[in-house]
């Protein structure tokens, strides 16, 4: 099969790859419909040294059931599925729980286990990870289905681990896929007030659409004071944390209101922060989020993306053929495109 | 009247200052009947510099109201009444949300206002602060309800926003006052499994009488290592972080379940402190908890206190005249005593 692997950073190629085979009893090998490229591609694409490459990329897809292992019951050849960019067994007690990226027979696709930019993929604990879409569904919702394997998902995570309720108000740090997908699943929890952080018109625009109540540019301090101004001085109950970077942390120092929630699905790309007194403690402010585990949320987002009521495949905003993977990261490294889809 | 100064680092004098008087209308004066000295009034005597001092001491007390501002309604003289160690207006948007501590017309007793561990105490916003009790109390239950006014709500709040439920399990770091009651208080929100980590053992037994199921003495990672032996490799769910130092930090972060929270109650005696993918973010842990808003959960605490379900004032194991004050500091700060009891 074809198959995307980074190389180092910017060397991106599309090679001849071993067909993915049954390795495991609880496998099932799925040929890919969509697949995409992630914001968190990039930082590879940025920063890979050639002694680490390559590496298989791209961890969201969907696709037809091609064969499934001895003991994976439900599926059968030729299923429309979506897998979670984590897999996992959705038996275990973390599973139960909705954390499934803890489950301990869990893992990632694309470095961990194979990509799904890619013509197949083998998918894990595959009873567990695949959601069966309806066979029949209208081509024109694959975007949006696709999102659910991850951008979509993390999102949604963001507002919920910020417990989101009808009337809040809401910050959302971050005019990338991620970041308008927590404008929508903030909006779809009943925030009142979603104010989003962005310079990009064309996102912002669409964070509009999905529900931002208003765009603020400004970054640092002042886009602090701007969101600050806009909450009669307090800030916003929550700030959902798209982006990772320790401006953007502190940016949410800033911006929430006292008693209030921050909520990272941004990896940070820091590990101390500030949490003391003059941070989080004095204003009892809660710092929650992580990697999201987006299979606990599947069934509860499909039937609004089946049904039309949300469409957050609108981040898509070019369709490239698999061969063209070098040049969809191309695309997203310079902020050309939104979001790259990649057809087989 | 006679009031409590702490002059540096050691040397905490009791004598004569200027009785209180209504300063503005919405104040009250409060004749003390107890007071004592809190956990936190080691760090100033621990570390303060004679450039600083001197400064009045004691946060936390009941008494009868001596008199009162002309805009102070519901309150009379002779009225037995506790007050939360921040006082605040109770009406505003973040004491309606319960966020007493973070209201605009507020602050702290003590060196924010005049010290508790005194014959009479200066009470701003005195009809949103004081909290009227049964005149006809049993001087016995005076311990238990002294505790509302910082130690025991601590405590609660610690629990409380870790949001403990029944059959929750549950780590409390430290065995000082507010860690033994948070581990009442965790017992009276439903927790299962209470593992008190503590090394006095006078300390850790009432903490077992409190409700706690195991006593962990050991720090660190040998710490980290009994409470995962306890819960199936994998710690507990909630952690209530009663200290305030990095390696009780440390510790909590290493204690707690992937999804879990850590609620701190602590002063943190740092400000930055590692909140990355390696330790927060990767296993989706929450962070929560600061200085408590003990006003909110008066109410809710209170009848218990008074029928005897729960005897929070066992935490005192001294009681001194307010003229021995100096001799609790000194019995305190080398752990002689857990916390003393102040009389006039």
């Amino acid at each position: 099969m074809r198959a995307t692997y980074l190389y180092e950073a910017g060397d991106v190629r599309v090679q001849d790859a071993p067909d993915p085979v049954i390795e495991e009893p609880t496998d099932a090998i799925v040929r890919v419909l969509r697949s995409c490229v992630c914001g968190s591609d990039l930082h590879p694409y940025h920063s890979l040294t050639a002694a680490d490459g390559p590496v298989p990329m791209g961890h969201e897809f969907l696709g037809t059931v091609e064969e499934t292992g001895s003991e994976v019951s439900g599926l059968q050849r030729g299923d429309l599925v979506v897998a979670p960019f984590a897999y996992a067994c959705n038996t275990c007690e973390f599973c139960r729980s909705g954390l499934h990226t803890s489950c301990p027979k869990g893992g990632f696709f694309a470095a961990g286990i194979g990509g799904a930019q890619a013509e197949a993929v083998r998918v894990p604990q595959a009873r567990g990870t695949l959601v069966k879409l309806p066979n029949d569904v209208d081509e024109k919702l694959l975007p949006s289905l696709l999102t659910l394997a991850d951008v979509y998902g993390t999102g949604y995570h963001a507002a919920h681990q910020a417990r989101i309720t009808p009337g809040d108000s809401v910050t959302v740090i971050g005019d990338g896929a991620v970041g308008l997908l927590a404008v929508l699943s903030a909006k779809q929890l009943g925030a009142e007030r979603i104010i989003l952080m962005g310079r990009h018109k064309t996102r912002t625009d669409l964070g509009r659409a999905f529900g931002a109540t208003d765009v603020i540019a400004e970054r640092g301090n002042e886009g602090v004071a701007k969101v600050r101004d806009l909450t009669g001085g307090h800030g916003t109950r929550a700030v959902l944390e798209a982006v990772g970077h320790m401006p953007a942390y502190e940016m949410a120092v800033g911006a929430v209101r006292p008693g209030g929630v921050i909520s990272r699905v941004g990896v940070p790309q820091y590990e101390d922060a500030p949490i003391g007194f003059g941070s989080l403690f004095g204003p009892n402010i809660t710092l929650t989020g992580g990697p999201a585990p987006v299979r606990a949320y599947i069934d509860r987002l499909l039937p609004a993306v089946l049904d039309g009521t949300v469409d957050p495949g609108r981040v898509f905003d070019r369709t490239l053929a698999l061969e063209q993977t070098p040049d969809g990261y191309r695309a997203m490294g310079q902020r050309e495109a939104l979001k790259v889809l990649l057809t087989p």
